[in-house]
C-alpha cells in the first residue's frame, strides 16, 4: 500500500514528480452539486506560486491547472475530479552535476535505500512541487466545508517569533512571509535578505487556524481529529514538528492551567480559553481549530557539505539549483490546505454518522 | 469509517471501554511463524499497569491477557490474533457525580456532542484503558520486528528537563518515571509528591527511540514514515505535540546547522549527526529514530472548576476519582509500543515493495 | 493487509478458529444510539446454529454471544462493538488423523502454501464456524437498515430447483431447509437423507432478496453495490458463484428481453419487470435486490479419496468428523446476514454523500 | 469513501467521463525498476479499442496513452503512474436527445436518484469508457507478474456456447470475437450480423484463466483470491454473473465428483481435475484459476422502449448512438486486465507475509 492518497471520505491521489511532464491529482468522494470551477482553485494555487518574491524559488510555474473530470455545468457530480498540471520550467541541466551524490539534509539517500532506482531531476517526487497538488485538493476541500474559514500565518523565523498581541489577520497578506505582526514583517525582511545573499536558508514555525468547525468532528480513537492533522502536517516536505492548541507549552503546566473551563454564554456552551486548540478526546470542541507546525530551513545551501555519492566514495555538495531561502514561507498556503483536507474527511464521516443516528432514533 | 483501527498491514483494532466487562483488541496482518506467548505481551503490559508507584493511579487492574486465536503450538499461524482482558476493578460510584457534568480539560462536551450518548463510567471509550492494547499490539510488533530496539523515557516533567549528557538507559528502569537522568528523577520525587498531595497535576514529554532500523522503510508521499508517527503518537490520550530529530528546534536552524552531512566509516555510509531523527522524505536512514512527544496534565483534579453540564446549567466540577498526578509516565511504555507498531508496519510496507522489485530485477 | 475485516463505513473484523478457546468480532462504524441487546443477535445465531436437525453437523454448539462494548445502557454508543462467542464442542481428538494429510477439496494444501504452519483442528481459521460472526455483525447491520428487509431461501439442491411459481416465504420457515416451495422440500427431505446416510453431500444454490431499499445505494464503478454482493458472497465458505437478477441467464438474451421497461405507478417510478436485480450501474433502483449464490457439496465425505500428505506421500483420506451433507442449509443467514452489512455499510456511504450534497444545495 | 480505487498493495484509481477532456488513471504501488514503456500498455489498449470490427461501436477513440510519472529512463521508480487519455471522437450531440430520459437498462435513473445531478453525455461517468483504464492499469499489472500467463475467451453468445473440447487458443486472435472454437464462430458472425442489423443486441459470458499462479496467494477470510475476482468482473459495466471453476455446476454435483484429488507426479503436488477453479478456501492451490463471467446485452437498441423522464412523464424511448451489438466482445480484454490486477495485489499481499515469515523463521 503505497502512499501517494490522502483522507478517507474525502480523499486525494496524486501523482507526478518536479521534472517529469506533469503532475496531477484525482479528488475522490466530493459530493455532487457543489459549485465548482477553475478559478476556485486557481486563485489558492496562485498564492501557493513559487518566484512571487525574491524569497522563494525563481523557478517560474504559472501552476494552470485544467480540471479533466468530474464537474458538469458548474457543479461536481460526484464522480472523481481529475486535476492537471503541466510543467513548464524544468531546467533538468541544473541537476545532472548531483546525480550520483547525496546531499545532505535531502531524501537522496533514502530514496536509493528504499527503491534503488531515484529520479534525481529537481528531487523527482521528493520535490515541494508536489504541494501544489495539496493545495488544489484543499481548495476543492473549502468549497465542501461551508461555514469554515481556514487562515495560516508564519508566526517565527528562525529564533524570531512574532508577538501575538500584535497579530492582524490583515497584514497577513500584505508582506511576503505570510507574517501577522507588522514588525515582525519588516524584522524579516532584513534577516533574510541576508540569508540568501549568503546562500544559506532558515527555519520557520507555522500556525493554521479553522474557525466556524462545529463541536463533533473527529473519530476516536485512532483517527482523532489531531492525529488526522499531525499526520496531514508531518507528511509536508521539510516539516519536523506538530501541535495543538497549547502543545509542547501544555507539559509544562498544572492541571489547573491547562483544562479550558466552560460557561453559559448568550445561552450557548463556550469555553474560556483554548489551550486545547479546539479539541478534547480527538473531537472538536466548537471553538477555533489552532495547529503549529515547524519547518527546517531548506537544505539546498552554497555553502559545500560533506556527503557520499552512491558509489560509496566520500564527496563534497554545493546545491547550484534555484530555491528557497526559507521554505516555510510556501508551506503557509499547503498548511491552509492540509487542514482543511482534514477538516472535509471529518465533515463527511460524521456526517455519516449522524445520518445513521438519526435515522435511528426517529424509530 | 470509524476510527478504531490503526496501520495497513500490521493492523491492529480495539474496543472495550474504561468500565465495561472487558477490553480487546483483533492484531491483523502478523506474518506466520513468529514465535509467540502469553508472557511476551504480559511484559510490556506490566510495565504499563497502574498502581505501581504512588505516582499513577491507584486503580487495580492485573491486565490479564488472553490470546483468543491466531497462535499455534507457540507460533503465530497468519490468522488474526484476538486478545481479551477483563475488566476488574471498576469501582463506578466514583463516576455517579459527574454523569450530567462536562468536566473540564476532558472529552465529555465533545463525545455528547458527536454521539448523543455517553458511557460516562471513567471515561467510556475515551478512558485512558484504552492505551493497554496497544501496549499489547506493540508487544507482538516487537516480535515482528527483529534487530530494532525500541525504548523510551520521560524526559521533562512540567518545565525540568533532563540533562542529555546525563542520559543512562540503566537509569530508567531505576525509578517510578522512567527518567534517565538520576538527579532529575530524584528532583521530579519530590516534586510530584507535592502536586499529588495538593491533587494537582503536571504535563511532561516523552522521548521514544528506535535503534537498528534499516535505511528504505516509510512511503512517501502521505504516508511518510515520520507523518504515521505523528498520527501514532498524537492519537494517545492527552498528546498535544509531536516532533521527530531536532524537532521545532529546527525552525530556529541555518541550513548548514541543519543538515546531517555524511562520510564513509567503516565501508558504511555514517551520518555525523541526526538532525533528522532518523527519517528523510518519509523514509527512514539507518540512523536512530528519534520521537518525542508532549503529554497534556491530567484534567482530573482536586481544585473545582467552573463548567456545564448536560442540561446547560453552569456547575463547579471536582473529580474525586483515582487518577494519575502525571499521566505523562504511564505514556512512556505506550509511545513505546505505538513507535513499534508504525515500524511493523512499514517493515513489511517495505517487504512487499523489495519482493516486488526483487522480482522485476532478475528479469 | 491481512483479510480480516469486511465493509468501508459499516466494518467488521473477526478472529478465531474452529477449534481455540473462542470467537470473537469487532463491528466498527455502527451509528450511535442504535437500539441493541444480546438477543438482536442471538436470534439470528440461533437460526445459523448446527445441530438443529439432522441435515446439519451435530457439533452441539451454544453459540451464545457476548457484548463487551459499544452498548450502554440498551443503546449503541458509536464506539466499536466487541462480540465474544466461546467455543464449547471441540472434540479434537476427530482431526489428528488428517493432521498432515491433505484432504482434497478443503483449504488445507493451500493454507500450508501459504502459511507454512496451520491449525488442523476442524478447519482452524478455513472452518465454516467464522460464519457465525458474519451472522452476528449482519444482525447488528440489520438493525442500522431501518425499513428494509432481508430473507432468504436455498432454491436448489444438486440439479434440483424450486418451482418459482410455488415460492411462498412463509414455508421457508416449516422445513429444515430454508426451502420456498412445499413440494421441494418433501423431495430434499427423502433425497438428503439418502445422501446423509450414504456419507456423501451435495451442492445447493441460495437466493437472498432485500425489499424496501431506496434507489441510490452503491458507489461507481468499482465499489458497485453489486460488486461488493458478489465479493460478499464469494467470501462465503464453499461458494462458487455469483449472480444479481437474471445473472447468468442474461448471457443468453436480447436487449428487449433484458432491459427492465419504466412506468410511472401512483405517481412513482416503477420499473416492469426486474432481470436487473435491483442494481443499474452499480446502484440501486429501489426495486427488490436479487442475489444467487452457489454453494458447493462438502468435501468432507465418507467415500476414500486419493490425496497426498504434507511429506509428500500419496494417500487415502476419509474425513470421519461431524459434517453436513448438504453445507448450502447453512449458507442461508449467513448470505443474509451478508446481504445485511453490504447493504448497512453503502446506506452509510450514501448517507455522507447526500448530507455532503445537501449542505451544498443550500449555499 | 468513493469508490473510484481498486486494489490494496497494488491500486489504481482513475478518473474520467465518455464524453469529457480525458479518462485517466493513477496506479500506485507498482514496484520500483520494473521495466515499463507507452508500448507495454498501449498493445493491450488497442485490443479492447472500439472500432476494430462491425461487431463494436463505430467510435473512434485511438486510445493514445501518455505516461506522466513514476517512469524513469524505461524503469518504474515506484512513484505512482499517472496515465492520461485524451477523448477525441465524443461526438456529444448524439446524446441530447436522451437528456432528460431515463433509458432502460441504464444506469441513468440510478445516477440521477444518488447524485441529483448527472453528466448525460455518452453515459458520463457509466460509460464503458471508464475499462480503457482497467486495461491500461492491467497491462503494468501484467509487467509485476512475471511467470504468469493470462489469457481469455468468449465462450457463449446468447444461448449458443462453444464445445469446450474444440478449444485452441491460437483461434481466440483470429475471429472478432476472441472465439476459441473455430466453429462457433462462424456461426456467431452469422447470428450478430443480424441482431445488428435489427438494431438489437444479445448477452454473453467470458472466461479469462490464469497460468503459472503459486499455491499460497489469496487472504481469507473476507479478502479471499476468488471474492477479490467476483468484485473485480462484477464490477466491469454489464457484468450480472461470476463464477470460479465448476461455478453454479458445482451445486450440482456430489462431494465425490466435486472435490478435485491429489497424486504426486514427477516428485510434485498435482492435482487430478480442477473443479476448484485453482482456489481454495480462498487461497491459490497452483492450478490455472478459470473465472467466467456473464455479460448482459446492450441496452441502447432501436427498437422503441418505455421509459419515463425526469420530470416523471412516460416516455418511448430509442437509443441512436453508436452502439455494441454484443458488448461482451469488447468485455474480453477488460476481464484479462481485471483478473491481471487482482493477481498483482495478491501477488503483493503475499510477498510482504512471506518476508515477514521468512524473517521470523531465522530467529
Amino acid at each position: 500500500m503505497a502512499g501517494n492518497s490522502f483522507g478517507t471520505l474525502f480523499r486525494f491521489t496524486t501523482f507526478g514528480e518536479s521534472h517529469g511532464p506533469a503532475i496531477g491529482c484525482v479528488v475522490d468522494g466530493v459530493p455532487p452539486r457543489v459549485p465548482l470551477a477553475v478559478p476556485d482553485i486557481q486563485h489558492w494555487l496562485d498564492r501557493r506560486r513559487p518566484g512571487q518574491s525574491k524569497f522563494t524559488t525563481q523557478r517560474q510555474e504559472p501552476d494552470s491547472v485544467e480540471i479533466l473530470s468530474g464537474v458538469f455545468e458548474g457543479q461536481t457530480t460526484g464522480a472523481p475530479i481529475g486535476l492537471l498540471i503541466r510543467n513548464v520550467d524544468q531546467r533538468s541541466k541544473d541537476y545532472g552535476a548531483i546525480k550520483d551524490q547525496y546531499r545532505p539534509g535531502h531524501a537522496d539517500y533514502a530514496y536509493d535505500a528504499k527503491y534503488g532506482i531515484r529520479d534525481y531531476r529537481g528531487g523527482g517526487r521528493a520535490s515541494a512541487r508536489e504541494t501544489a497538488l495539496r493545495v488544489a485538493a484543499g481548495a476543492i476541500a473549502r468549497k465542501v466545508l461551508r461555514g469554515v474559514t481556514i487562515r495560516g500565518a508564519m508566526i517565527q523565523m528562525g529564533a524570531d517569533r512574532i508577538e501575538r498581541a500584535a497579530w492582524r489577520w490583515d497584514v497577513v497578506e500584505q508582506n511576503p512571509f505570510w507574517c501577522p505582526d507588522q514588525a515582525a514583517a519588516l524584522r524579516w525582511e532584513e534577516q533574510l535578505g541576508a540569508i540568501r545573499k549568503a546562500g544559506s536558508s532558515i527555519g520557520a514555525v507555522i500556525e493554521v487556524v479553522a474557525e466556524g468547525v462545529p463541536a463533533g468532528w473527529g473519530e476516536p480513537v485512532y483517527d482523532k481529529l489531531d492525529a488526522d492533522l499531525a499526520k496531514a502536517m508531518m507528511s509536508i516536505n521539510a516539516v519536523k514538528g506538530v501541535e495543538i492548541g497549547a502543545g509542547f507549552e501544555a507539559a509544562t503546566l498544572s492541571g489547573e492551567a491547562n483544562a479550558d473551563e466552560m460557561r453559559m454564554v448568550g445561552g450557548q456552551p463556550a469555553f474560556l480559553s483554548n489551550q486545547a486548540g479546539g479539541i478534547l478526546g480527538g473531537i472538536s470542541t466548537g471553538q477555533p481549530i489552532v495547529v503549529r507546525f515547524a519547518v527546517k530551513p531548506t537544505s539546498s545551501i552554497l555553502t559545500p557539505r560533506r556527503s557520499i555519492d552512491r558509489f560509496g566514495q566520500e564527496v563534497e555538495v554545493t546545491t547550484k539549483g534555484r530555491h528557497d531561502p526559507c521554505v516555510g514561507i510556501r508551506a503557509v498556503p499547503v498548511g491552509e490546505a492540509m487542514l482543511a483536507v482534514v477538516l472535509a474527511d471529518h465533515y463527511l464521516r460524521q456526517a455519516a454518522l449522524q445520518a445513521g443516528a438519526g435515522a435511528a432514533l426517529s424509530e
